[in-house]
């Protein structure tokens, strides 16, 4: 049938890449010379572009932190097998951070290179990321709560306490969002860095030893 | 076959998602400081942000009401088993509703803090709001109209005397349409109120007593 | 296998779809009044909302015609079980013209109430419903001149046959072209009549007489 | 289950195919007349719409450009099996250049005919196209240096043996940056050229002698 638990969750997956991939793309709408008509040569042109190097650090950031965090949401459903409202509910907050990200992306594009201000674009932006943290890792403690959403391969007790290492992101960004006030640009730099960081050292969904051969596929990414 | 009902079925959602997605995702155009360039200290750029808390209720409700019109159209979706042409336009009525967010969305961005405007914006909103209840109920009538395409597991019978419940909203939009120029603030409130609301109760959709057994993920939603 | 024939044409009508979508969202962002922060009480935000009249117009018939453009395109593709490089080729060209399409609508919505531009507005907008039904015709003529990229329903020679009645639109939007220039807004009009019009009265495509039983959903549509 | 390798590579080309769509249809908002509300008559809007001819040439190009990329990304991950992370990350800095594109369009449509700007523009543009074509050169370099990502019709030894026909772009798109600064409109139209070239002689995927008769519609795509 067309409407298992599975096919529920792949709906969910699909709504959610597609808030992703846009949230993603209209990144690029903040990286915009500030006045193209005043440009009457190449020196203009040039200087008009090196003029926004905060939108490129803040396209690029962005974009590495979005793709991350759609990393481990699409690692993390695809252990799910089924969803119920609980976990609808709290997968649309996580999402309404994540189409939020182009607001703060554009802040820190236009106010980075001005002393107080890139603080408070730099600070909004690790707001964002707090909050995103959370929503996750409520998600993460939902799964591993109601523990029957998972697909049969999941250890659900030691997902369960996977929590801890799960939690981490909400002790750091917390962290960056202090930092923030002490040096916007290093601070955005460590979200980049978080997020490259996190590219490559994935946290492990536990499974059960009776998980079946064809799973090995997703065990080694 | 690829081209079975079920199929047609799933070609619909996956547009419809996507619209869905979109509007939402371009909700965060409209939630941008008035006038960056002006910015010259942290405190100006904290001045500016509070400015706008109106975006920022406009977003947050915008996006929990999307977001809730899509889990129940998609919660409707996941019953339907073939589309006809009737479907289709009666679909793409309500599509037409749901892109346009974006725009009463920006009025009450723009206007909420404004005496006159304000109401004027959440009118607009919750004229939207009765558009959308209607096309849904027109969507859902004609569904428990033609019965024959739903999926089999429908209680058809039981699911035209759901009408009466469907047609909820469209008497409490109106309402609310009136209630906009009395007071907007508390109206946009209560949008968001009856999203949240409609969230953790959805309709049931009546199935039959002999509906197969891999239904209940659902049915647990 | 992944990579069959009929994958293909689902990953293209997938992309496809992703373009229909975006485009149709993306044309709200046409609709905004001129100048909102000019407005002090209710009259101004009435008045600016009645003077962008056009705007709504030029919405509502372009939703009206993407939508049905899609749904014939997504008609003709779930007939498709194969894809070469033409297709894919003309394919792309197809969706070049209807991503483009919010540009044209732009333009009825500022110009539609200047009498002169009013009718340069309309004739662009003619332009690109030519050029999209010459790309769509390009398309048809492509899968009944191969043949082998329709699925075994299809009757190839009664499809070639029904070539003259696909050209119907590459003889009327050149005609609605014409008529730009006379009366733009009636013109508009027929736009939006005949968008309707293909919704209800949707060519069909000829079927082998042993074609399977389950594809009487798709017939019913 | 829906958590094999195959399914894996079906939802990376979903996100993927989100992104190549939404910054396809991005590029139409860089088409834009510079001063519509200043048009009063039929003469100032043909006048508009012609001083804006950089616009039509720079969202062609980058729509067949995008286009191209779109299909040979889809060829590539037609015969991907299985993803680990390195291919994730490589995909997603691939994306990162690809969601970039509006950017540089934008730069195009505004600087094109300025003598000393335009120069810039393209150069700016052709920089992108070696970025993208280092990063799919990387891609391929993974998937035929770890293999067995490939599914198993692919002959491995001679996709490996295909790295330096491959690495034709990233020659031609450096020798196309310096172009930028001979002949700017020349350097477009030849990116225009590329994208069409590519679109009829795509390199072939080697496949195994032993490859199952399924796969033959897409050999001859």
């Amino acid at each position: 049938m067309d409407n298992t638990g599975r096919s529920e969750s792949s709906r969910v997956e699909a709504f959610s890449d597609g808030i992703f991939a846009i949230a993603t793309t209209l990144l690029v709408l903040q990286v915009a010379v500030k006045d193209p008509a005043s440009v009457k040569n190449g020196a203009d042109a040039w200087s008009q572009l090196g003029g926004i190097w905060a939108s490129y650090d803040a396209y690029v950031v962005s974009f590495l932190v979005i793709g991350i965090m759609w990393l481990n949401h699409h690692t993390v459903f695809g252990y799910v097998a089924r969803v119920d409202r609980g976990l609808l509910v709290l997968n649309l907050l996580l999402l309404l951070v994540v189409a939020a990200l182009p607001f703060p992306t554009g802040l820190v594009s236009d106010w980075l290179r001005i002393p107080g201000a890139g603080k408070v674009a730099v600070a909004v932006f690790s707001g964002f990321m707090v909050a995103h943290a959370f929503t996750f890792q409520s998600l993460w403690w939902w799964l591993t709560r109601t523990g029957h959403l998972f697909d049969s391969r999941v250890d659900v007790a030691a997902a369960r306490a996977l929590r801890v290492r799960f939690a981490v992101g909400t002790v750091v960004y917390p962290l960056l969002f202090g930092l923030s006030f002490v040096s916007p640009v290093a601070t955005l730099g460590l979200h980049g860095a978080m997020a490259l960081y996190y590219a490559f050292n994935q946290l492990p969904i536990p499974l059960n030893p009776g998980a079946e051969a064809d799973d090995e596929a997703v065990v080694s990414a």
